[in-house]
């Protein structure tokens, strides 16, 4: 069962009320927010006068579904109407959301409890989750490690108990990323399944909206509401999956620890080593697309306001401004014979697997990792196994596959837009294991 | 009544033959293209033969329609099978091409005679035409000048009366600007509408196959040929069009006498001017699209042989390459900002219009001209007012609207993809005159 549905239930028999969640997270929050960072805005009042509605409601049998009086947090990407947006940046110190996103309008629908927004990389740009103008988000499991990012604010408030689930947005890894490295589910849904209204665009031919939920389970509870139309076909539990195992290819560092853990996760599937060809023709072109459409988003504040940008972020952009027009050009076209080459793995696998990200979570600021002996930089190494899935817009999920010493690994699933239940139903088979550092 | 028509008839009733024609079309290739430059390639052997097989089908009894046996000419940039194939360029010297490309097909199989390939500016890369392995193209009204470009040898072709109609591209003009200079008709069809297989690509997102011919019914005889699917509800003669006169933007100058020409040859109709406020914005998102895309076509020839361009196209080229990634994402979003703004011009007018181009045929070679008391590049002026039908794939026609000295000048008729009809029907209206130079 999820963390939901467990809620849900209490919920209905009257053993715990939405308020009583809803003061207990933000109990939680004034407890352990100064030290995880997790929390750009909380809005406690808000939150609590939802919650009495969700418990009126319940009372006169109104009921909305498991999400009715279940808190939630909300990226601070993505706006939540009246509270400040500042999409993690001094550029919008003091703006405020006139209106709820799309997906924040379905779930306050579905009678979620917004608890307030989590903290966000700046402008989402940065998969290490350290770089805010609200500081950095800290591992739960560590607090001198990163969360993760850019959705870490998000992932360290599931992983801290706090809320059960939280919205984030994905672009290269930021939701899977971060759960991967905070022990949760992260899951980005194929692109353009969830609405993207209301959120502030990084690269928008790669933008997602994503999940971070306790388990996989929660994340599927919070598409389904956000996105029913998109119901799949039935997998029966104990289906035996055939699952291509992707090797890793140069730009992805894999520590041997996380390569033996993740794949003894999917034992109980048919399991074959698949070598990727498109791995570098993939890499090549999320990097040109990433960058051409982020620096487009961002060039008139770079050019105006350059002080205003954290000095790491504000490299990256200037750098993302040199990617020439022809290089995007062609990974445009790289792009769609990718697509085309997954395409035709998915004709001999009914998902494809890898680790989420090849490390364990490196310390806040920490820029360069050593990963089999060699250095390499913690960025693309946190990117390298979740863009691919970016570029080419299938649903892929990050599931906790257990510990290396002290610290969380996530397996990554991937399947075609129409086998989403599969890949659900093998998520919940995953068996957790442990290895020593 | 269009050549094409007034040759179909004389060979059904016995007044020519096919073989005749080809004969004559040779004949004229023989004295005027040393000076000309229209062809690189003439298949004698295999026009004839052509000719002789349409002959014989006639006599049997075997109707293709309009284009049996009559003598075509196709651009050098698309593919005829066993011709060589050079795009203007030596890259590509002694290449020949081992198919027909997909329009060059669908002719053969109406019965039509291709007598050979026509001179391109290098990679149609130029609106001049004056740069080609192959030598300049010569405006036949004025063999010191221009033909135009990049079709120039198609245009050329066809106003020294050797062939009816030929094949051309247009990606920012090059089939309209050349046969304005050259006193004949141009068009280019919706984007798409034409089948590019075969085609030589410049610039993918803005490339259409266009056609040349005597007049503009001759043109449309070739694209009903090409795409008979596409046929048009019946606009009747003597129909009054609402038309939108755009009036010339900065980067557009015309001269007071092409203004003056245009607007009169469409005096039979209700002409309003129209202030084009997405100009500016359609010209910088043309120039940064067809720069990065032609880029990516090209840059390993840039990189591995830059000593087999002519300078000016490597120049280009290389200038071409430095437009940012993220100037092409903008570009991207403006072109659909402008076609939503032109679309909204197309509910209050059936058409628009403007001159083909602001000046008559400059001098070959010649760079620099002066209109209106200011000195204007010859490429971005060539270009300007059509170029942005490429950007937004809207049909364009130009049409001879009589002379300024002793050189043409072209009216150019624009309209949304469902009035093509509408557009010959007022084609057929326009009313040539004369000015002084």
């Amino acid at each position: 069962m999820s963390e939901i549905e467990v809620l849900a239930e209490a919920l209905r028999v009257g053993e715990t009320t939405a308020e009583t969640l809803t003061r207990r997270a933000l109990a939680r929050i004034a407890d352990q927010n100064a030290e995880l960072g997790a929390f750009a805005v909380v809005d406690r009042e808000g939150a609590v006068n939802a919650a009495r509605l969700a418990d009126d409601e319940l009372s006169d049998g109104i009921d909305r579904g498991p999400l009715q009086g279940i808190p939630v947090a909300v990226k601070d990407l993505i706006d939540v109407a009246g509270l400040p947006a500042t999409r993690g940046s001094a550029h919008f110190a003091g703006n405020q959301a006139a209106e709820d996103a799309a997906c924040v309008r379905i779930l306050r629908a579905a009678g979620a409890v917004i608890i307030g927004t989590t903290v966000t990389h700046e402008f989402g740009y940065g998969p290490t989750g350290d770089r805010s103008w609200h500081g950095p988000a800290r591992n739960p499991h560590e607090l001198s490690r990163m969360a993760g990012g850019s959705s870490g604010g998000s992932a360290a408030a599931v992983a801290a108990g706090i809320v059960p689930v939280a919205l984030g947005t994905d672009t290269g890894g930021s939701a899977r990323i971060p759960a991967a490295m905070c022990g949760i589910a992260g899951y980005k849904p194929a692109f353009g399944r969830l609405p993207s209204d209301g959120v502030f665009p990084l690269a928008p031919s790669l933008d997602h909206v994503g999940v971070l939920g306790a388990t996989a389970r929660d994340c599927r509870l919070v598409i389904d509401a956000l996105a029913p139309q998109h119901s799949a076909p039935h997998s029966p539990v104990g289906t035996v999956a055939r699952i291509g195992w992707l090797e890793s290819a140069s730009q992805a560092p894999v520590t041997q620890a996380v390569a033996d853990l993740t794949r003894r996760s999917l034992s109980e599937h048919d399991v074959t080593r698949v070598s990727c060809d498109a791995s570098d023709a993939m890499w090549e072109a999320f990097g040109a697309i990433q960058t051409s459409e982020a620096f487009a988003i961002h060039a008139d504040r770079v050019r105006d306001r350059p002080e205003l940008f954290d000095t790491e972020v504000l490299d990256r952009l200037r750098s993302a401004s040199e990617t020439p027009g022809w290089r995007y050009v062609r990974a445009l076209n790289a792009r769609e014979a990718a697509r085309a080459y997954i395409s035709g793995l998915f004709e001999h696998f009914d998902l494809l697997a890898s680790p989420t990200v090849g490390i364990t979570a490196p310390l806040l600021g920490q820029r360069e990792v050593t990963v089999n002996g060699s250095s390499h930089a913690v960025r693309s190494t946190l990117l390298a196994l979740t863009s691919p899935w970016n570029l080419l817009g299938f649903p892929a999920l990050s599931v906790p596959a257990g510990f290396v010493g002290q610290l969380p690994v996530g397996v990554q699933l991937i399947c075609p837009p129409d086998r989403e239940d599969l890949l659900f139903t093998v998520a919940d088979s995953i068996v957790p294991s442990a290895a020593d550092a």
